[in-house]
Parts: C-alpha cells; sequence; structure tokens
C-alpha cells in the first residue's frame, strides 16, 4: 500500500489553516495531535444521534452507546494486538494509567527499601507518581541515564536491576530525544514487572503487546490523533488481580452496602464513574484509521522523515540536537549558541511553524544534558519533506537574527 | 423572560430522532443529558480549527487553546457564584472530583475512629471513595437515614456530627429521589467541612457558592449538557492548602529532579497531565448556554413539569413513586406491583421513552426502601408536559400488559 501524505493531509481540517497569515506547518505532534474529519464525526455523531450513558441502561440509545462504546475496547486490543480484550482498561490518558499503577499496584505492595528503575528519559507522568511513593512510603528511585547520544541500552537498565526491585518503569520512545527504548529486551530479561510508556511509541510504530513481555502499557488516545480525555492502560491478568482499586464509584462495583463494597470484575473494577463515552468512541474511530492505513506505513513514512529531517539539522553547524540514537523517532530537540528555545519557537511560529520550548516534561532528562530548555519538532504521520523545509528555512533566519 | 422550551429543544439534534419508530421521549437525564448544538460545535471548531495542547506551548495554537480552555474556569466560577476562580479545579467529572478530596484531603489526615458522615441518599460515587479509607485505615462512616419521604433534614445530619467526625459528605440533590438538601444549613451550622456532591443539583436549580458554606462542591459536565470527561470540583482555598496531591505528572509541578518533586500552585497542582481540552471546552458553551437562559427559568419551568408529574403519577393507584418530599427535582423512581423494573424499561423503550431501571448507583438508598430496582425517569429542561403524558400512557400500558 502507497502511503499517500497529500491524501492523509486532506483528512485532517486544520492542516489547511493558516497560521499568521503563513500554512499551518504543525510540528507539536509530541505534545498532541490534530484530529481527522473521521475523529470529530464520530464524536459528533455520538451526541447528534447515538447518545446515552452506558452500561447501566435498557433503553435503545442506552444499549447503542454502550455498544459503540465497549467495541473501542476491542478496537484498542487490536492496535496494541493484546493478548486479551479484557486486560485492556479505559483511562481519561496515560497520566491515569500510570497512576493507576501506582495507587492500584505498588502503592499496597511496595514499603521502605523496595526499589523501583527509571531511567532518565522519562516524562513527568512516569515519574512523579512513583516520586509519591518515594515521598510516602519510603521506596526508593534508581535512575538509569542515557548514553550520551540519548539511547538507553536494556543491559544498562537491567544492571539497575537488585533484589529489592520490584518494577522497572520505562518509555518505549523518549518525548524529548525520540529514543526508542528496547523495553521488549528488558522484559525478557527479568522477572521484575516492567511498565512501558508508549504514550510516543504507540503513534509512531507498530506494538505488539504479545511478545513484548512488559506487564503494563499505557496509550494516550489525544496524541493518537483521538479526542481530549481518551485512552487506555494494558495491564496483564495476573498484574490485575494484584491490584486494589483506584477511583471508586458508580460501575466499579458489584454491590455497595453501608459496611462494605463488593468490587466488580477487572477491567470495570479499575473504571469508576461514567467514563469518557464519546472520547472513548473518537479515540477507537483515530484506531481504526490508523490500522486502515497501517503502522507499518506510517513508521516508515517518519523515518524517511526522520532521516531527511536528521540530515538537514545535521548540516546546519550552528544548531545542536539532542539525542541521535540509531533507534529512534522524528522528534528533535534543539538548542542553538545565542538564541533562547522560547525565542525561536516564538520567531518559527510567526512563520507559521509551531514548535514547543521549554522541558517537555522531562525535566531530569534536561539536567542531564544539561540544559534549561530546548525547542522541540515533532513529526507525525501527516507532516512532509516540505515541512521539514520550512523548519530549516525558519531555524536559518533564526541564526541570521540571534547570530 | 419566557422559557420556550421548543426552541430550546430544537437545539438538541437527538431530540428529534425516533426510537423504535416513536419521537424519543429521553427520561434518562440523571444518568446523563443530551448536548445542545452549541456544545457540539464547541468540539468541532476546538478540534477543527484551534487545537494543541495547553499551558506549556508559545504558539499560537497553543496559545488559542489555552485561553479558550482556561476561559471555562471563569465560567465554571460565574456558573456556580464561586468567590474565586483559582478555586475551581478541572476534574473528568464528580467521581474524579469527590476521589480527588478522598486521596487528596482526607487520605493524609484521618486515621481509625475519625468519622465522615454521609447520608443514605448517596450516590456510589460519594461512598465509595469513603469506603476506601474504612477498608485501608479505619476510617468510620455514620450513616444518616431521610425521612420515609425521602427528605432530609439538616438537623438530622448535624445530630450525627460528633467530636470525632471530620468531614459530612452529603448530596445536593438525590439522583432516585430528586430531594433537595438543604446543604447551606448543614454547612452553616458546623465547622465540620462539608463536601456537596452538585451532580445532579448543579443542573436544575441556581447555585451559589457564595453563600452556601460548604467547602467542596463538584460538578459533572455531561450531566449538565456537556461532553464526556468534562467537569470540576470547587474547593475552598483554606481546605486546598491542606490537601496533597492526587494524580501526578505534567503540568502539576513546579520542578522535578531525580531527588524531588516541587508541586506547582493550586489549581494546577491538583490537575495532572494532559487535560480534557475540548472536553472543558464543550462543558464552557453548555454553561453559557445555560446561563442565557437562566437557572431560575430552569428551575421554574422543572418545578411545573415536577409538579404536573407528581399529580399524575399519584394518579396512578397501582405505581408506587419512591420519595416524594416538598423540595425535590424532577426525578420519579417508580415501582409496580407485578412488573419489574427492567420490564417497565424495556416496555416504555418500545414506546420511544427512556427511562433507567435498577440501583441507580445508590444501592444503600435502594435498601433502605426495601426495593431491589426502580423504573426512574429524570426530567431536563427540555422535557414537556406532553413527554410526562406520554410517560403516564406508558406506564398504564405497562400496567394493563402485567396486571
Amino acid at each position: 500500500m502507497s502511503f499517500d501524505v497529500e491524501k492523509i493531509r486532506a483528512d485532517f481540517p486544520i492542516l489547511s489553516r493558516q497560521v499568521n497569515g503563513r500554512p499551518l506547518v504543525y510540528l507539536d505532534n509530541g505534545a498532541s495531535a490534530q484530529k481527522p474529519r473521521v475523529v470529530i464525526d464520530a464524536i459528533t455523531r455520538a451526541y447528534e444521534a447515538e447518545y446515552a450513558n452506558v452500561h447501566r441502561g435498557l433503553h435503545f440509545l442506552s444499549n447503542l452507546a454502550t455498544e459503540n462504546y465497549e467495541r473501542v475496547r476491542a478496537i484498542i486490543a487490536r492496535f496494541l494486538n493484546a493478548p486479551r480484550e479484557d486486560e485492556v482498561i479505559f483511562t481519561s490518558g496515560a497520566t491515569e494509567g500510570i497512576n493507576l499503577v501506582s495507587y492500584g499496584w505498588a502503592a499496597p505492595r511496595l514499603g521502605p527499601g523496595d526499589e523501583i528503575v527509571l531511567s532518565v528519559l522519562e516524562h513527568h507522568a512516569n515519574i512523579v507518581p512513583w516520586h509519591f511513593l518515594r515521598e510516602r512510603q519510603g521506596v526508593a528511585l534508581k535512575w538509569v541515564e542515557p548514553e550520551p547520544d540519548g539511547s538507553l541500552p536494556p543491559e544498562k537498565v537491567l544492571a539497575a536491576v537488585g533484589p529489592r526491585t520490584r518494577l522497572i518503569a520505562v518509555t518505549h520512545m523518549s518525548n524529548v530525544t525520540g529514543t526508542v527504548v528496547d523495553v521488549g529486551a528488558i522484559a525478557r530479561a527479568t522477572d521484575v514487572p516492567v511498565l512501558a510508556d508508549g504514550s510516543q511509541a504507540a503513534v509512531h510504530m507498530p506494538v505488539d503487546l504479545s511478545t513484548l513481555g512488559v506487564d503494563f502499557y499505557c496509550i494516550t488516545g489525544h496524541k493518537l490523533y483521538g479526542p481530549s480525555g481518551s485512552g487506555a492502560i494494558w495491564i496483564r491478568a495476573e498484574r490485575q488481580a494484584e491490584m486494589r482499586p483506584f477511583m471508586g464509584g458508580g460501575d466499579m462495583i458489584r454491590t455497595v452496602t453501608r459496611d462494605g463494597v463488593d468490587y466488580a470484575d477487572p477491567p470495570l473494577r479499575f473504571e469508576a464513574g461514567t467514563p469518557g463515552i464519546a472520547n472513548q468512541i473518537g479515540l477507537g474511530a483515530a484506531l481504526e484509521y490508523l490500522m486502515a492505513l497501517g503502522m507499518e506505513n506510517i513508521a516508515a513514512h517518519e523515518r524517511d522523515l526522520r532521516d531527511y529531517a536528521r540530515e538537514r539539522l545535521r548540516s546546519l553547524n550552528w544548531l545542536s540536537v539532542q539525542g541521535d540514537a540509531a533507534e529512534k523517532g522524528a522528534i528533535f530537540s534543539m538548542t542553538m549558541q545565542g538564541a533562547h528555545a522560547h525565542d525561536i519557537s516564538t520567531i518559527l511560529d510567526k512563520r507559521g511553524i509551531a514548535v514547543r520550548a521549554g522541558t517537555h516534561c522531562a525535566m531530569p532528562l534536561l539536567d542531564f544534558f544539561g540544559l534549561s530548555a530546548t525547542a522541540r519538532a515533532s513529526f507525525a504521520m501527516y507532516n512532509t519533506r516540505a515541512e521539514v523545509d520550512a523548519l530549516v528555512d525558519g531555524l536559518s533566519f533564526c541564526r541570521e537574527l540571534f547570530a
């Protein structure tokens, strides 16, 4: 199947808009991706014609909404090639997913002296929930540094595992450097449960949970071309069985009395309250869109963008790019002598180019690089070589201003 | 201002659809409300033309999305007449809001022997998070029963308060009986912090947090004619200052290092990760729609519906309605000798009438009434007297079938 990027672009209404009088060049996909027409239409249809609360109704609209909503669990399982559909737990995003693991699995099991191995590449979403356990119950965090090029060899992570290590929490793809971490090699080499943060990776490459060997894998819908407040975490059934509920409310119980609660079976046990019905329905539409294109095809297109961008950015000898691992996504964190990242972002924005400046919710990694901020261009399936050129031209313009 | 219900109905696309060949009579608003065109359009516009992640960007779309999103905080404050805008914390709904209070405020402060006073009217969302504290740290739950008519006199709640009572958690309007609880009278008569669950009340009556005297007040967007996964909890600044963070992740921190976290100031401290951007923007549109109509006008229309429905349902001597407090919303939980609630719901559905059958996430209240299920008709601002008539006709048809 050929990958027709112009056809894909036409599916995303926002990509045809102008910003500051110039065609939008949206390179802030690492923060959040734009939405194709099919996702917007799915949400509209959900509200215009098929809406009611799910699970607890018997009437037509409630049954219809429940079907539309629960169907997405199977779509997510297929998208991630998850062994079991009921191992998919709906969340509002990766942050809720990781907090579910922290509160539901780790908090009741880990105590003083127990260790969690983390990489310095992590996003705050995969750091702060573990700091809670350090602050509140004396769990130790053991940090693994990447190589200077941003790569994270599995051996290095495994070398940090000791007899008190109870969890390894590591990203599948860095949102700052694009580094792909071989989480499968880590998981298959140890009995310690592994949580992989798939917030970035699942957007850019095929994920196969049937072979990856991890225990927890979270995705976040808004980065996957899906709606705000959509997402999921896949949790191996054995780990689910070890978990206590996280949030309490409707839908996650079998019975409630004044004296106690009998909890529903997983996955509902971990899904309290009225869920993000239309959001998850929109996510289902996004994932079906991605599967129709083929994640292999998307990955191939983005590899081409990555290689082209890498080559063009390397040719700018006044530009530094943080992280240059062989296996990386099309994410480039850049600094320029004499120009602050915020200035770069602001100047590029005047040319219609959206990049993000700051610490990208990864302060320990920025510290590792000795930086307080970078300007980050993060590509998605709808970006083009011409947009790489626009970025390079914009950076050159910055350079002229600040040189 | 006259209240033109037909004009309002025309704003809700789904209300013109048919179900089972009959015009939809949607009386499941207690579970979730339908969405007006302005809400659907706000979501569409957010994704089609104004989307990016919020807070952390500097580029045009990120600034625009941040403005659109943060603006909703002020709208919510205005809707609830909250004293301070920064006391409004965005949540995915009431369940997350109450869990935030349970995990963030109560868990670190309450221990064995401390008491939480709850009413038997509560929804599971305002029960299960407190059962967690009972299960995990020995907190005692003290239950206050309503009167046989479903009313809950403030004195009765206050009489349950003892020296070890640390929190009163009570609904502002029952989702089963419609009972309005005078939470202001409770809060003003005691120094014990009061959490009021406004999931139902805020939809049907004006709420004035500047005089109500409670400490915590949660709303849920999907019942307020807003999107899935939207909502907020208002928490008095003094209580916020006593809270520790609930979920950890991006946006709720000032700095993160390998050794620790410096948390952001409230309200961001309690809003981890990428929020429900388009959801909250849609909620803003819903609340502006409600305020344009006027909550007093909405309440007056619904009082008329309530009185008309009460009178018509009372005339059916084979029908029992649970809860008949003088102050109640237009919510009717019904049982009929010889017909199970599920049968009633199914038969009404065949006539296009959506009501909910079951325990309505309020099992302790159903137990109190000695029932295992009711069929619940819950009205909203877009319902009409003609729909009350349709309900009565449908119930009479059930009666004929099962008599």
